[in-house]
């Protein structure tokens, strides 16, 4: 699924499965951090006209999705508050590099590869959680999950060429896997 | 007009008029920092839930109001780029407490403060631009940043009490108009 190296291993639905409002707080987290995280280029490339209104767009359906897990946390009598959160987003993203562009490019495809990985789960999700209501919010999330990925992916080729952008993600999608693999056994969105 | 301790003085105006879209273009910057700035209170506070979705709902609507000055911009052939601030909303800061709560308070009301300014000046603008295409643009803006006013003040009143709340937002609108006084006369949203 969207060039993934590896698919979701099995122990990970059971997890999430077994402390469900661990993985929705986390979600919560999650959403916000994309927000936070599209918001943060627009900041950081205002001479990048061709970001500003995608990754705006972007940004306000991921607040939209954060205020959607908040509704559902509420309806579960789950507060929102902090969370220790997997290490998985900082690590995948040891891999930026630092110099321009490859820095803008590697942002844009560990975002890419965030959604891509998030669509998966949240399929697996829909399918297994006994809860209607949160496995309805699974399902209606997966098509932006989808879209935010091929935006993401086709503002890494508006800075380089399709083919290179390809490789590229192809060695982040193997190092996102070996993140995967060495994160702790944490009910959470990305373990 | 929302309690400012003074109104715009009459040669913004003129000013703003001479050079309009350079003050579209700092505007788009303000909707881009209204949003960072209430994403940014999002993440510094997670365990003020009450927090939560009146600020998404309000980095939404900033991101929303970018993307329509941005399409502004766009009718009218400016690239969007970087530009040198006017100090206001750095320098409305400085007078926020350090130590909390009372750093969160004035931060709100710095913002209902700046949202109250640029409604005030949105009126003006909406009055006075001939494009009626940039005319109908501040008009339609009025109903939200009065909204947002609102919220920033209902916010600050769920830490202290409601007549502290204005006690402390009468000072910071004095200060505020002292910023704008002390202003390099740059044709911007706030100078």
């Amino acid at each position: 699924m969207f060039n993934l190296a590896a698919p979701t291993q099995t122990d990970w639905l059971e997890r999430a499965l077994g402390d469900l409002d661990a993985v929705l707080l986390d979600h919560a987290h999650c959403e916000r951090k994309a927000a936070g995280m599209a918001v943060r280029l627009l900041f950081r490339y205002p001479e990048h006209g061709f970001l500003q209104v995608p990754l705006s767009r972007l940004a306000r359906d991921e607040l939209e999705h954060f205020e959607q897990v908040l509704a559902a946390l509420d309806c579960r009598g789950v507060a929102f508050d902090r969370q220790k959160p997997s290490p998985y987003a900082g690590r995948l993203r040891e891999r930026v590099r630092s110099r321009e562009p490859g820095r803008l490019v590697d942002t844009l495809l560990c975002s890419a590869l965030i959604e891509a990985r998030s669509c998966e789960r949240f399929a697996l999700l829909a399918k297994a959680v006994p809860d209607s209501d949160i496995a309805a919010l699974y399902s209606g999330l997966l098509p932006d999950e989808v879209r935010h990925h091929r935006v993401y992916l086709e503002l890494a080729e508006e800075i380089v060429a399709a083919a290179a952008a390809r490789e590229r993600f192809r060695e982040l999608a193997e190092w996102e896997v070996r993140v995967l693999n060495e994160s702790p056994a944490l009910p959470r969105m990305h373990t």
